[in-house]
């Protein structure tokens, strides 16, 4: 058995997870007339409603026993400190410098960041803003309409996001598009109704070697010069974000186009950095600035907050309590807010490359579950699609619920319905409805008794399903930006309590590499003798279609 | 115990399992020169490998076991033949009836269903070919360019994954866009830059009383009416999916307008009914009748291939394998695709709506496992994002890998990568990398053995994770058909094994009717009193800001 699994901390948890299966909300509820005050908590610009968890006062207590027992105090400085927590690749993830705002040093080896963080900032803005007021424009003299990122991984789904997410304030005649599949189909529905005189490319890859994104940005920049036949376009055209100058000045980027991040600066933590440079230029770089501001008020929660009150540690616990004690393999996400609609696809980055590992610290294979699944849809849509699942199913999903008070837009009779239904989800997951309450309802409406009987049973819900509710007063980019965070610091104390490093990616190597046989094979029509059967068996089916 | 798990084929198959945890693809492969064509098969369009999974011959000998002992060909029989398989709402499921090609009736209760189905599809013709020949237009007399549907559930995710899938195949000059989600979000993003006098709605709604399609129904017809200052309008501009001719009248449709199903449709099974019509506009009804012509296909592969070879009925069995044997608890669908990119989000519907249940055909609660999470997004976008978990997490992932030898477009270099990516993904996940192995692979690399000593851990994968290839040779209509009623089948499979209704959704009714009374505190300004403490408490945060 593991240091952890053996843990005073872990072993009283199993204990006590032994009666907590019995746990019912309606009589946590009835038995405290505050929990929904005990079990809440605010947290920069979010509320966050715990109450509905399959937990009591005990439980906390011994999560947070956990939580000390696995130095989070410590952990928690230590990522804010520059520590190499980052152990296999000997980096620190200094993400929140990125987003700090305090004006005070953040300090790396002896040297402070800021200044560089600052620089590429300033850089930013002056870039997006002479995208968006036209004294930046195309090789013949037109101001861009359509900003086309390549990037693929933390290059895309973040930037995306949140440029989806504040969609409601990039410019109307600012066409702004994502392409990261090297499926060509991707690029060539992006580059539909485009007019190469008036599309901007940004390249985003810190090594620009990344093999979709420079199969892409190949045929971008054909498409580009071939449009507007001159060669000279892509230096107009086309800016990178990268740390290779060989490779983008090769490509035909200027320097002065090219911006730079750091490698303390992870794919899946880089959207605050010049990866974010497509929302700079879609919302304004002021909106992309609160963005920080919002992150960096998570982070001051974060680094300041006792372990009992701190929302990404309270998270990041009951996220464990489920996983590891009550057997959950997956966790759902939920917003009620259309334009979060990326936001499951952002966190299955954040969360299942980061914590999705089997090797802990020192190397040895782990004996406890660590990362889940992350999946979701937003609300209302879930609940006429996997809603279902979530109500009868017969494994416990814990679900976060994402809602903003005030709407986008002021459409009669939306809104409001929006918020209901959110509520009443929460509400019908945690309470349920008994097999006699169903069959008497039945009843009451006027159906048959022995109908009602036939019924009944499928018509009730075992409720005791938790979940978590965060609310925002409106999905504004401060807003957003503390969201983030918060996911952000809860998979980190995750990886703390389990013992393992987020900050690395090994596992998506080895598929890498063998495609690059693969490719070979299938460009050499035959596959390769030394390969197994059912790669040979592939490649030889698809080599005859293509 | 349940019957089923105390039956002689169950308890074969958990005996078998405690030696099947041990099974070593490498090993099974090497000991079978031919297990590539032992465990793949055709099914109309379709050519699927499984040789990939952690089975045997014996495993695949007991698994049909269960499928005859659970009465697979009755069942299978019984669902063309019209029997009433939704036995809670006492309703046949005959979606096949709706692609049937054969010239053969279809009985139910003593009469031929063909003639309406021929009929519906004879007036969805006309006018699919009105909308986009010109021969229907506006009320000022222009043609549409834009159709927008607007529906949720199974009048969202159908028509809309298939649009997306054939989208190559939609006249460039026609927007087809779909609304679903209540959040007004959804509907004012959608409508941005369309031309009232050139815009076609369809309502999709059974009832025509669905909460959120009729809101955003009524949100449409204002949009149109004040854009064209002509109450009129709504006549010329909306057509209905219905089977509520009062409802849809009350609304301004003309019953010419009003296109049927039945009840013997279910939301989730009704993309090849009149809710497809959206797609007969997008495609043309031509694509859209190959579409159900490759459904048909593979129905009658269903209905005739022995169990044995029978593709529904072994990917099926396969599920129930890893969910009930295996332990797994979710199901990834990993389209290497970027047009069927909303295919996650349809199974998810499809499946987890059909199968998410907990009480058997009886009435009584299941002692087994039923219905997996099913989650995906399009690779190669997933490798960049949550492939480290199916890699290197704690948890077996069973996969579906999806592919097409040809693809839509021809840019160079990118459509055999995207295919060497697939091979290469599932082959990874299959064969592993051990410890010796990586670093053995380190040291050829010239790393320094104690670091390569330091690594090697983090740069090894487990390997056997199992997973399907689906290949098709291009995403045609016919193959999309294939494909989609693959799934339904499996699903399909999956409940008669588990002994539940899958045509039924008795878990999506609390939630609905918990939010009328949210709704009304929030309208009212104060939350009732009857009301839980969470409940309260979320309706007064979120009253204070709205």
């Amino acid at each position: 058995m593991s240091a952890l699994v053996e843990s005073p901390a872990w072993q009283a948890l199993v204990e006590h997870a032994a009666t907590a299966r019995d746990l019912s909300l309606r009589t946590l509820f009835d038995a405290d007339a505050d929990r929904f005050a005990h079990f809440s908590l605010a947290a920069g610009p979010l509320f966050i409603d715990c109450s509905k968890h399959l937990v009591t006062a005990r439980t906390r207590e011994l999560l947070v026993a956990l939580a000390r027992q696995q130095g989070m105090d410590s952990a928690i400085a230590d990522l804010f400190g520059g520590v190499r927590l980052n152990h296999t690749e000997r980096r620190p993830a200094l993400h929140t410098a990125l987003r700090d705002r305090s004006g005070q040093p953040v300090m790396l080896d002896g040297r402070d960041v800021m200044p560089d963080v600052r620089s590429v900032l300033a850089r930013m803005r002056r870039f997006s803003d002479g995208v968006r007021d036209g004294a930046l424009r195309g090789l013949g003299g037109e101001p861009f309409d359509a900003v086309v990122n390549i990037g693929i991984g933390g290059s895309d789904l973040g930037p995306q996001m949140v440029v989806e997410a504040l969609r409601a304030h990039v410019r109307p005649d600012l066409k702004v598009r994502f392409v990261s599949n090297v499926d060509d189909t991707h690029l060539v529905e992006s580059l539909r109704g485009l007019d190469p005189a008036r599309t901007l490319f940004l390249v985003s890859s810190k090594t620009f070697t990344t093999q979709e994104t420079m199969t892409n940005a190949a045929s971008a920049r054909r498409w580009l010069v071939s449009g507007l036949r001159d060669e000279r376009a892509v230096a107009t055209h086309f800016a990178a974000i990268s740390t290779n100058l060989e490779a983008t000045a090769a490509f035909g980027i200027a320097p002065d186009r090219v911006f730079e991040f750091w490698d303390w600066v992870g794919g899946r933590y880089s959207l605050w950095s010049a990866i974010g440079l497509p929302i700079a230029i879609a919302v304004g770089m002021d909106r992309f600035e609160s963005l920080l501001g919002g992150a960096h008020a998570m982070d001051r929660h974060f680094r300041t907050a006792p372990l009992e009150t701190n929302a990404p540690v309270l998270l990041g616990l009951l996220g464990v309590w489920y996983r590891n004690f009550l057997g959950c393999a997956t966790q759902a996400v939920l917003p009620y807010e259309q334009y979060l609609h990326r936001l499951p696809a952002y966190l299955q980055q954040l969360d299942m490359e980061s914590n999705g590992k089997r090797t802990d610290r020192s190397g040895r294979p782990v004996d406890y579950d660590t990362g889940p699944v992350v999946w979701g849809e937003p609300g209302t849509n879930g609940q006429h699609a996997f809603f279902q699942l979530l109500h009868q199913g017969t494994q416990m999903v814990p679900a976060d619920f994402i809602l903003a008070a005030r709407g986008a837009h002021d459409l009669e009779g939306h809104h409001d319905i929006l918020l209901a239904n959110c509520i009443a989800q929460s509400q019908a997951l945690a309470f349920g409805k008994t097999e006699a309450e169903a069959g008497a309802e039945m009843i009451r409406n006027g159906i048959d008794p022995a109908e009602a009987d036939r019924l009944a049973p499928y018509r009730a819900f075992p409720g005791n399903r938790p979940s978590t509710t965060i609310v925002m007063d409106s999905l504004t980019p401060e807003a957003l930006g503390a969201l983030i965070a918060l996911f952000e610091h809860r998979v980190f104390v995750q990886a703390t309590l389990w013992n393992i490093n987020p900050f690395d990616q090994w596992g998506v190597e080895l598929g890498k590499q063998l495609a690059g046989t693969v490719l070979a094979s299938l460009r050499a029509g035959t596959p390769a003798a030394n390969l197994d059967g059912s790669t040979r068996g592939l490649i030889d089916r698809v080599g005859r279609n293509t």
